[in-house]
């Protein structure tokens, strides 16, 4: 990757003469249906474009999901900047919405001159905070009918759209054809150090490269980021496919222990994310991450290693864990086997009537 | 309230000349518990400018409830015009929000600099949606405590405010101290043709005189509607005292039916609202309003009387009956006789399997 | 005018149901020309929905007069409400652009995607910092075609627009034909105590009522104001054309002075406004007027009478008379009377050698 | 510079963890003599960043040059997402404001609350559409004087600072010392492939990381555009020296010709950027750049030579040419000879009584 940045041929994109952005923007446009796309710095940056060009009418209103990442870590963008009012459904487990809910959220305002105007559907696939959910294709089918029905439009937050594709074993365009307009990041998963792509119709996109321009996204010689997105893209496939095995054998791993301190539901890890749910409340999120992190002279003695490992803290009961192309098969063993081992340990305590003191308060 | 608009000695409110204004900016200052008032055209402006004068930091969210009409029938102004995010939080059935939910969400986002700041915390009081509830001294004074503790200001959408002080048997002062700002609404209960006022800190009220201006709500010589408001305001107690007795003696009167067609749920009657909710799904809310609204030769014959009753569909399966100054004892009893014949009526049609056909299409 | 709000017959606006207001509405959208008009508090807040109903898409840029009210006094609306850019132009003595100028700004920016887009021209008719000039048909004819040529619209901020049509003694339709919407204020010349209207095409009135919404200034019963503008209106030609004929008396009798102090330029006097331009800057505007609102035992001495007038310091050298209906052909002659006691009296002083001492520090 | 890409250490800047990023910053904040600095992918970005940073209050005024980069190229992001009204003042050739002007338009607004609040002046170092010119240092105490006077910010739009630097012969801190804020970009003169910082106060900076996530600017692996960014700043004083001697050779060198046809005014030219004008109104910009671009067999034959210049027409009569790291003392002369073969042809036309006809149009 370092190598194909190093090599790039530059252009000035602000006069679209980058030949190497001209080529990623062809074939992600290419890979994902659409006519055109646009390479913005990053996919927070093309979903609030997005936003701004799908939104273009005074009191728009935006359909989101109250756990999407459009609408808690985007900074509040699409009230802040773009102006547009959002409208926040609950996100079912498995990252949908409820449709009769969201058509009748839509018909509340629908034609009324007394509220704001549903003008757009945002659908985030996979879906992160459900833990990497895959929307189902027969509900992005639905979620468009209904758009249609109404007059809206549908953007699909797709920063990780290509584990969708892969999960489900279908191009990344059988997924799209259901949106107007979708965002592509390849930061994530597809290891490139920065940048997304925003695609959708011709209009669409030229419309987007103004707001690109006005909010300070239009890089001169992006070339250099645009060649390491391409080899991301290109090796897309084969990176996430083994991710999603990786983190499959390590759900497995947690589910076989059976153990009284943490589980998994095994049918909702479809892609790179497991969430690892703590039983019995004898732990918070942060206490466990701290055990798993933590490497101690015990570790080594029982286990014949020492192996620290990074999860995230995410709700009140639950702990996740992110597959990405830096981490190995054999990462994935170490790491289980280090969850084995912390769980084990719980456990013996819990047996003693004690509560496992998590090693910033003295070790585990 | 005619006389007073046509004897009001008026001047340049622009200016601050305007003595019907100004007297009536003092006196619902004191009524108020504030320091200052500010008169503007609607309660939907005085809730913008608070949004815009509370919120100045770049990023700032609002918690407020997902069905106040802020939120809802405001048209997205907090996101359009102020460019402040909306976490929206469930309003509970008494028009509360769930403490511990309000608290985790601000503390999801507080401080850390990858979500908006929380900045302000709207309540609506009485609390249109949920029927007119009121919202109890002890949950004010929560909110106040959660807000304090995490640097966020409290705005009051009082459209409804006096009818709640009724209900509360308090002065208003006594709700409104534990908010940072409040908007009063003249032209509901009160009965004053159109005006409101927004009250709160010195500074905050210099503030909001700006944007009343920035917005065009800055009238000349406001006077007339100040004078028209004040009269309304001295009669406020008495009104809003008869207009909630008759809701509760229509709600009782509902109760008492015992219909297998609508009912009402007494305890939840606290103001001048009564939600009458449709059992078994036989006639949909907008059916049954019309069912009211007709006047026909049966009714007339059984009754003795045809009256016309105007009630709104609210939601799915409610009705919703609103008093005001002209709504009389009498009025009232006639409403109630009316809502009795329909569902008399509805219940004989029922009882022969028939589905009862509103009066738009054929007459009742 | 009073007696007219007494009796005015209303309904709650919100629902179109106001007759007052209906009325209103359909005189006025007659009288412009225009196929509908809606009643606003302010015509601040006529000209900011203009904007933001003009200008719908991202990057809207606003052309408009660097002097213009809508530029100076409004608050940064359309910037900080509408979030529209403002190319502002310099105003000529006149009220109008150069349209050389005019033209080439738009055309270095239309269809370029390096620059916002240009969709609406504004303009100040009559112009109240050019003096209460009066726009030259042709120069709105030019304008609009110009205009046609770029695909731009027209907005006429005519909050004085009666007084033009007085000047040009045409109806105001014929000023208006050559603009796609315009504002008209009933509180200035007009005498009512509030209230302004947008005109413009049905669609565009029906975009309004919703930003009119949003703003906070959909007033219920809104016929008391109604009532009155209606008054305003009926007698605007008698009106206006009073204050005008006083307006150029009280200018002749300046210019037949012949004083070293002050002046006017004559031909720049049509309407209602006179700007006195101080000679010789042996005074400030501030000065002046000071002289001007004092009264003195010397005045009463030396001309049998003693009288306060009021006129607004404007810039750095002039101070700025204006007429309105209570303002009688009598006070005029008083008024100037005591311009001229006020010149004489200077003029005394410089023969002297001393620098006339304004009344504030120690009286005339 | 690529070497130093492919070389870069990288992490993850979104947790402040880019080494190369963090680096740069470090840097870039020692040369501008501010606290900190933020890498973001492009000056219109750290621009519009300082302006929603430093505007934070509703109705802020930001008073700006109208031939700036920020109010001409810029989209309106001042308006359009900032939500802040630009007041635009003309800028004078040498790059300047009348600082009498500029005081006086402060001081209509400061204080009143009928105007928005004067708050940022945005400054461009050097200033672009006035040729490349350097803002004294005394002109800058002046300003910073002024904007203390009345509690303003000033901004630096540095996107060209290190030209004025060397130009000075200062350090950039020197001249940076009267601003709050500065950018500075790196994909001009320096000849990175992109990116930009924003330097001011810690707090400052801390409030733009927030707006600078917003906006999409926040990248992830940003360290490979840091790394090359650090590569031009090392080389800059060189870089630009050479830049400017081949821009004033170049200039003397048109000067010397003495041509009717075009000229130059050599006082002007302080850096990279020479503004040739055109006399006599013989040619447009347009066509001077058609002929210096054409290669002809005329050309060839009697110059031995045959070059094809890439200059940019500007205005109504001027064309301007830019020097960048490409252009070499060789091309400056290759440039200088093919203008003043350019202009002996057209004179030559012109003595025969032709226009000169662009070779578009048919060859020259």
């Amino acid at each position: 990757m370092r190598r194909a940045m190093a090599r790039a041929a530059v252009g000035d994109d602000d006069y679209g003469e980058d030949p190497a952005v001209n080529e990623l923007q062809r074939q992600a446009a290419g890979i994902l249906g659409m006519e055109e796309a646009l390479f913005v710095p990053t996919a927070t940056m093309a979903n609030l474009i997005a936003v701004m060009c799908h939104c273009q009418r005074r009191g728009a209103q935006l359909l989101l999901g109250r756990d999407s990442h459009l609408h808690l870590y985007e900074h509040g963008g699409a009230a802040q900047v773009a102006g547009v009012h959002s409208q926040a459904l609950p996100d079912l487990p498995d990252g949908t919405f409820d449709l009769d809910r969201l058509e009748l959220t839509i018909r509340e305002a629908h034609g009324s001159r007394y509220h704001p105007r549903p003008e757009l559907i945002c659908l985030e696939n996979t879906h992160s905070s459900a833990g990497g959910r895959v929307l189902p294709l027969t509900y992005l089918q639905q979620v468009r009918r209904l758009a249609d029905r109404y007059g809206l439009r549908v953007h699909m937050d797709g920063a990780r759209l290509m584990n969708a594709a892969v999960a489900q074993d279908v191009d990344p365009a059988q997924i799209t054809q259901h949106c107007d307009s979708v965002s592509l990041c390849f930061s994530k998963g597809l290891g490139a150090p920065a940048g997304a792509v925003l695609a959708g119709r011709r209009e669409f996109v030229a419309e987007a490269w103004r707001v690109r321009k006005l909010l300070g996204g239009g890089m001169r010689q992006a070339g250099v980021l645009a060649a390491a997105a391409r080899v991301g893209l290109e090796h897309a496939e084969a990176t996430l496919r083994r991710d999603h095995d990786n983190a499959r054998r390590f759900a497995e791993g947690i589910q076989e222990l059976n153990s009284p301190v943490c589980s998994v539901n095994l049918a909702a890890v479809e892609t790179n994310i497991v969430m690892v749910s703590i039983r019995g409340g004898w732990l918070s999120p942060t206490e466990l991450c701290e055990h798993l992190r933590a490497v101690s002279e015990e570790e080594l003695a029982e286990t014949g290693q020492a192996v620290s490992v990074l999860l995230f803290p995410w709700s009140a009961h639950t702990v996740r864990a992110v597959w990405h192309r830096d981490v190995s098969a054999r990462d994935t063993e170490l790491a289980k086997n280090k969850l084995e081992f912390v769980a084990r340990k719980c456990q013996e305590k819990l047996a003693l009537g004690l509560r496992p003191t998590p090693p910033s308060a003295g070790g585990s």
